[in-house]
């Protein structure tokens, strides 16, 4: 009987407390769908701001808008983390054009690539087509030389993730340049990674090898790509290109923080990142992460949960050339001797979110994926192995044994927008970007409880 | 001995029978996504026909339409099946405006609700505004006579599920004229069955009871709604309106079937409805609907696959106010003594596709949630008891024991476009839509071989 007895109360006990949860988190959707703040956040962060790359006035007002923002909500502890960043600008020239042997000429849709020199006035050059880094990495220096190698590596539209097509175009954009310069080329032209088949040339950043020789990189738009290619396979391709973009002098910035305090000293902390490329108005990238971000905390605070953790929220600075944001926050964390056990990123847009990547052990998988049946009734249903995200993951050379996730988000129309003058507040829905802030609230609260 | 080697056998067995399908999914996912045509298919729909209500002479040319395409498929056999369906139209004149007490004027956003008779001339009357349905039938004759009933159910936001909200509020748009009529009110203005706050009124089906006053009915949009709202607060509203809309005789039509032959003449059908509202192209309602099942049966054939049955893909005529073609078609099959074992539908736009509602058993639902893993690496998650579909829902009287499926899509945003002139072809997805092709073509093929 006593026996009977237990087993009633312990299951009573199990159930009440999943009851408990489901409860709890539909009061975060509720919270997030009926009174959200994350969408007017968004809006003012584009449109008062815009475009905010690292080192520009802009990344300085959003720095500003993120700290006037966190302390109106009133957290326990808002502050500004001094970090030192990197400084290009685009400039004001920047234009390309191709012309064939007909004579027949063609303004393309051109982006100078982030961190890339400039062309010192017009160059001009013919174009050899290569397909990807490692069939430029097959060619000599007399193939190349003082021509514009133009790489033309498409997204691999099998991929059901585009992420995946995006990570193996990567290099293209990454390195392209590098490699290119070591054969003494004159310019690097790019096929933007992009889904679709349009006219938004797609910046993003590139690097050069210590010691290389610099040359001008710079991304056209897939339908001037497509185009270049067909010209190229009829003859003689003529590119001519002008770009004053320039690197200055690092810069000081700020990761902006807000906390609730905990019970304890062990931190969870998560966020997105305030800096954007210098077009459109880094809505999606990561405009959206940084509306989650805050979005979540404000909802905890909101409906007067008490943490176990102490709970930070941070808006990095300079993911997108550099990652200083996210390297300095670990140094410091580390020097500070804090204790984290868990960090959550937001950057894969404000997309309707399916789940979250988890970049951990098996065991940690496997703990998250416990939370799957509760999260099922929110329609987040994929909880596998995975990337944490950029800003995040300087974080594991510190903390190995700490458990990261990424919030995983519809990906299809992501590479539509990321990057371009078309990265606007107005390509973010309401209800999916309500969501993902719902969702990050929710992994928080569960971590909190269970970590 | 024979034991093990007897079990190896069977374990052999099932394991390429699971990677047999696999591959073959796979097959088809890369078939939608390399060589798609469904998003062509479905911006001819809306650029060389666009919106084709029922009766119109575009509704007429959409069954040529499709009566074309499916034949430059080469399927085994493409046919009309002449049904009859009703013709309203909308006519030239439609026009609101609101006057309130201290002489302010708006102009509102108004559509005809479908089905809904004319104003006969300019009408005029005080404002009632009632919160629902239910509201509405606890007034008396008294309150209501000659006014101007103002119906401002909102969607409930917390629904993670928006057409859940859609559900809720559907009686103010199919009965609150009926309603309103009975208690001879001058005529209904509703809010519109939408998610946003915007200015696109949405229009939509509505029926009179038989023998009742037929009074004419409109939406609004919802930021004129919560205006109006707004002003009664704050004192009596008078509205003005006219609007010429008219029912027609029936006229004849057809829906558009093509089939794949199989081992058998059991009957595996799926479709979309080939009509729409008249305002916007019916890209997501429901021409999204008929290029996934186009592009389906297109895919099993260019994959030379080989059914166990009859597969039947119907483009629906008259979905959207009245459902003939459905309701025809499930009558002349069973007239033909036709054996359907299956059915499925997608009217639910062209988002991003996210599994499968199953209209049956918990044993049918249990069997379809067998393929869960299998569909999981294709970003499928969702396999619950739900509804099918309006088309197909009337063979359910006639097999009670088939199986029914409903394609199911990320709904976040479906209500800010559906029935309205924001519903273009611009708001689709190529992906999301060549997705949702490929679940359909899998989703048959796993029923055919596994029913």
């Amino acid at each position: 009987m006593k026996k009977i007895i237990l087993l009633l109360l312990t299951i009573t006990s199990i159930n009440s407390f999943a009851q408990t949860d489901s409860i709890f988190i539909r009061k975060i959707y509720d919270e997030a769908l009926e009174r959200g703040e994350s969408y007017d956040n968004l809006r003012s962060l584009c449109k008062d701001i815009g475009a905010r790359i690292t080192g520009s006035a802009e990344a300085e007002m959003a720095v500003k808008w993120g700290e006037k923002l966190l302390n109106s909500y009133g957290f326990d502890n808002v502050y500004l983390q001094e970090i030192e960043v990197p400084h290009w600008e685009r400039g004001t020239k920047e234009a390309a054009w191709i012309i064939n042997e007909k004579g027949e000429t063609l303004k393309l849709d051109i982006l100078a690539l982030g961190g890339s020199v400039g062309t010192k006035g017009l160059i001009s050059g013919e174009v050899i087509g290569v397909e990807n880094v490692k069939a430029l990495q097959q060619l000599s220096e007399n193939d190349v030389k003082d021509k514009i190698v133009f790489l033309n590596q498409a997204f691999d539209k099998k991929n059901i993730e585009t992420f995946k097509s995006y990570g193996a175009c990567y290099p293209i954009r990454g390195e392209g340049t590098s490699e290119a310069g070591k054969l003494n080329a004159k310019a690097v032209v790019i096929r933007s990674l992009a889904t679709p088949e349009d006219d938004f040339p797609h910046t993003g950043t590139m690097r050069y090898e210590e010691g290389v020789n610099k040359i001008p990189g710079a991304a056209m738009s897939t339908n001037n790509a497509t185009l270049l290619s067909k010209w190229l396979k009829q003859g003689k391709v003529t590119l001519k290109m002008e770009m004053d973009c320039k690197k200055y002098e690092n810069v000081k910035s700020y990761n902006v923080i807000a906390e609730m305090n905990g019970k304890d000293e062990k931190i969870i902390t998560w966020g997105g990142h305030l800096d954007s490329w210098d077009v459109g108005e880094g809505a999606h990238d990561d405009g959206a992460g940084i509306a989650h971000s805050i979005e979540a905390l404000r909802i905890l605070k909101t409906l007067n949960y008490k943490p176990n953790h102490k709970l930070r929220c941070v808006l990095f600075m300079n993911e997108e050339n550099g990652n200083m944001g996210g390297k300095s926050y670990a140094k410091i964390a580390s020097e500070n001797k804090e204790e984290h056990i868990c960090a959550i990123e937001s950057d894969r847009g404000g997309f309707l979110p399916i789940g979250f990547d988890v970049s951990g052990t098996d065991k940690q998988v496997a703990f998250v994926n416990e939370f799957k049946k509760l999260l099922s009734g929110f329609e987040l249903y994929r909880f596998r192995k995975g990337f944490g995200g950029v800003d995040i993951s300087p974080l594991k050379e510190y903390y190995p044994n700490m458990i990261q996730l990424g919030l995983a988000i519809n990906s299809q129309a992501y590479f539509n927008y990321h990057h371009t003058h078309n990265d606007v507040f107005e390509n973010v829905n309401k209800r999916e970007l309500e969501l993902g802030g719902a969702a990050m609230a929710t992994m928080i609260y569960l971590m909190d409880k269970n970590l």
